[in-house]
């Protein structure tokens, strides 16, 4: 670098918008020069720069944050000290609203969309009591959990022979008990989807009996988003709710924001429930990545290209996997999880935790080029001896 | 500015870890010249960088994040797909923990103090139900409302004639259903505290009865921190809760990150309502910040200072406050809150909102020296009307 800028604020231009632009904007790219997406993409080896183990264990997306999220997080530290403007929250539900087309009135903002599932689950709990909740397993099971602590009885469905969610299964399981059938699609930790038009058929007769809540975490990194989201039965006013985050395929993990979708009484109730202030920098992120559609579809097919790497692996080491439509893959590994997480760290890499009853299988989640290059030579070793 | 730094990856010197330093420094710096920091300690003129308010209503602490903070967002942004390295929250837990003479396995982190009010209802609750919790009035309801969600009844206790905790007649409160006595000291809204000595004595006593739950979060700008204090309680092994938030001495309002010391039997338990993943950056910022001793020095006089003048001026308009000890100061109006809002809003001066039953009261945040010299003027001219 030929100089350094000055720190001096004595040397402020005077318009002080535009030099903040200008400084954002270089301090943005001062920090993407380092960071992992423009490592990505400028094929650094990452052996010259970092000796640390391919993190590949907590379902991330290492291409985040967008460099417009970037950007206005660099724009915002100057606001850290202030809890967010309530016009910046408004612009961003309002964002959030017309991409789904719902009422403003229907977002639900939370700390992550982990808030919105235990704001959602005491809310629920606390305007029609304890009960049941019926979800698949293996699966994600925080909100279950936050069900369960609030006194309800989690009624689990094993998925079916190809790790998807038993949908037939599952509405068996709904009476008069229940509170809330649970689905996340993609499911964690497999990792699959179900068939559009049958989970719309689902939740659309579901919903006539208690509400039915779809983790769409992941479904931004499926091949069909569009085509696959229920957005457009909580737009239409059926008893559904959607919950989104920033965490995956936006790559904010680290900042915190999530969101759902559901019928306007619920995310008015829910909001009361909300113990947290939102951050600054997070609002200013997620707006900023939702105005930055290039890094999704860039993003969408650079994970999708490793995903099929690992896959094409999977299927020359003879090993059987779920059909994955995440960031991440769910193989089985033909000895126990704990034993595999060994032998893969061995090889510094690092992989997903248990997933009960699941203990033979393991998640891998979809990291950089370099950190994939590492667990296929890592795969061919481990299931080699 | 002479030169703005390259933005392309392709120039990255090989040694990233220094490179990331110095262009972490170098953003940060950036950043910092534009900082309401900065912009204090080079008396700029307001008038010619803003048109905005002043916003001098939401306790607010305009002088951080610290520089050393603010560094560590910068240099943490790179990582903010991740999630917090695990030894870095327990870096930040063991720091806490170290300063506060508490063990590790006594702290409990949230995003921001409410979380750990809302998940300490929730547990305590969850441990021995609901029953009664007695607070002050005028305080500050969130712990009180989260636990009345949760099934208990608030045992409302006015303040005495200085606006001061009325502990006799709290104590006098305490019976067998009571779950918890909350003490918010400096009380939000009043910015009043309770002498050193009674609190202690008070919390000795009331604490073999039910837990007795601090709220300190201004507690670290009043003229004796070390000596006012309740954590060697905490350290002490007493049924004794003190919430503490980077939001207010170490201006991280719109960062989110709080925490509570407590038995270590609650912390643990109190953990396992907790919902919400903590942010990459706010961990960092959190460090950064306990690093940062001269910051809380330098601010705590400059808070002070600002908050001297405005009480003199008080005096010489002679209007009745509330003894101050926080950022903030309560005020008597002499007219409803709502119109005194209205009035300051007409001079550019936005204050608290209303605090009932103190509806003829207005709570004031001390802002920036400018912002604060718009706020004598208007309240020059709003008394004088």
């Amino acid at each position: 670098m030929s100089s350094s800028p000055s720190s001096d604020a004595a040397s402020l231009p005077l318009d002080r918008r535009s030099w903040l632009k200008a400084t954002g904007l270089a301090a943005a790219g001062l920090a993407l020069g380092g960071s992992p997406r423009v490592r990505a993409q400028h094929e650094v080896d990452r052996s010259a720069v970092s000796a640390g183990p391919a993190k590949i264990s907590g379902n991330e997306n290492p291409y985040g944050p967008s460099a417009m999220a970037t950007m206005a997080i660099m724009q915002q530290v100057e606001n850290a000290a202030r809890y967010p403007a309530a016009a910046d929250v408004r612009r961003l539900i309002e964002l959030i609203a017309a991409r789904n087309g719902v009422e403003p009135g229907q977002v639900l903002l939370g700390n992550g969309s982990s808030e919105v599932l235990s704001d959602y689950a005491t809310w629920i709990t606390r305007k029609s009591g304890p009960g049941e909740v019926v979800a698949a397993l293996p699966g994600y099971l925080k909100f279950t959990e936050s069900m369960a602590q609030l006194g309800s009885k989690i009624v689990v469905v094993p998925t079916d022979a190809n790790l998807v969610h038993d949908l037939d299964a599952m509405a068996a399981k709904i009476g008069p008990a229940t509170k809330c059938v649970y689905i996340c699609n993609p499911n964690n930790p497999t990792s699959t989807v179900v068939p559009a038009a049958a989970l719309k058929a689902f939740a659309l007769e579901a919903s006539k009996r208690c509400p039915v809540f779809v983790d769409e975490a992941y479904l931004e990194l499926a091949d069909d988003f569009e085509g696959s989201t229920m957005a457009p039965l909580v737009a239409a006013g059926h008893n559904v709710v959607v919950a989104r985050t920033f965490s995956k395929m936006y790559g904010m993990a680290g900042i915190r924001m999530g969101y759902g979708l559901m019928p306007a009484e619920d995310a008015r109730g829910a909001s009361t429930v909300n113990s947290n202030h939102l951050g600054v920098l997070a609002v200013a992120a997620a707006i900023g990545s939702l105005e930055d559609d290039a890094y999704v579809t860039e993003t969408r097919a650079k994970v999708k290209a490793e995903r099929d790497k690992l896959c094409a692996l999977f299927q020359q080491l003879g090993r059987k996997y779920a059909e994955p439509q995440g960031n991440f893959v769910f193989v089985h590994t033909g000895m126990p999880v704990t034993l595999f997480q060994q032998k893969m760290a061995a090889e510094n890499v690092l992989v997903g935790r248990a997933f009960p009853p699941a203990l033979d299988w393991c998640r891998i989640s979809i990291g950089l080029p370099d950190e994939m290059a590492m667990c296929h030579a890592a795969l061919q070793k481990v299931f080699a001896g």
